[in-house]
């Protein structure tokens, strides 16, 4: 007789076993039959918990979303404007391996996402979480004499959005140059050029 | 007898019809025999010119860059600084439908490169050749007094290379936020900050 599994257990357990095989050989190349083999269901047991590709890089993409956020909520504490705003920018930034995989889910969902509305959708969702979390901080800097007064709180958030979605691509593509200290310097001096 | 057709013209002709159908309907969605269809060759009369999709997004991702680089020498002039650094910028931004089209090219390159070390090794070499432009053109404008002193020229040059990375990806998934317009606004506002 199967072990009943819970329904949200088993699409977890899917989603990171698609995670292990992005690490080892990409998205692209990784068929749903390895993904079915490597979560220790049946061929075609993949079907209840997702459809398709499509609907397992958008699963995944979440799980990496949520996972930024909660590594986020836990180092946080009362940190307010620039420290908060450095604290969540070292989250998301690919600084260490379990990050750089991160990126390395995040480039075929972009993919993905290019032509398909609803996993568009779904990301413009989640980066509009972070642009709010930036933009509330940098206001806050601002009252705290953190930021310069002339600086424009709207177009340092959307620098900010490019800068972190770059430096995913970078870290996969060119890591030798997008090395956690160098990220990090970068991301500081940016910082500073605020003050 | 079949029309004797230069190599060279060949190749550029499939990838134009690569890049027809990247923007009709994305590069992982379109098989080589559509590309063939599209550049009038018979179904395996690619394989001379492109073995595989890889190799065509590969040079359908040289044929971006150096298209990018076109538009640049044709508008640079006689500018230096930072004139020059924002005219190089606004060719590479995708501020317009040919280079939202290149940004929805450079999508599906990044997602091939990073599984396979030549293209990685190919876009490298490609991004070394702005990193010193824009290197050059903030040594210049420092020189110019356009750039203050303390600005660290070379974590200055990741910060927009990581920015005119991230706006590729934001065209196109977030067009709505990432408008010409504003693209624009966020690179001046950055050149501001720098002075």
């Amino acid at each position: 007789m199967p072990k009943i599994v819970d329904h949200d257990e088993r699409r977890l357990s899917i989603v990171h076993a698609t995670w292990r095989l992005i690490a080892a050989k990409g998205f692209r190349a990784t068929t749903m039959r390895e993904i079915a083999k490597a979560s220790g269901v049946a061929n075609g047991g993949l079907f209840p918990y997702f459809r398709d590709k499509q609907e397992l890089i958008g699963a995944t993409f979440e799980h990496v979303f949520a996972a930024t956020n909660e590594r986020f909520a836990a180092v946080r504490a009362d940190r307010v404007g620039l420290a908060a705003l450095r604290e969540l920018l070292l989250q998301i930034f690919p600084l260490d391996e379990e990050r750089i995989l991160e990126a390395r889910i995040v480039i075929p969902f972009w993919e993905y996402a290019a032509n398909e509305p609803g996993l568009r959708e779904l990301h413009d969702g989640r980066l509009e979480l972070w642009r709010s979390e930036i933009a509330d901080d940098l206001e806050a800097a601002k009252r705290l004499g953190e930021v310069r007064d002339d600086v424009d709180v709207s177009l340092a958030t959307d620098q900010l959005m490019a800068m972190l979605n770059g430096v995913q691509m970078l870290a996969v593509l060119t890591p030798a140059k997008a090395t956690p200290k160098r990220l990090t310097a970068m991301l500081d001096d940016y910082l500073r050029l605020l003050g």
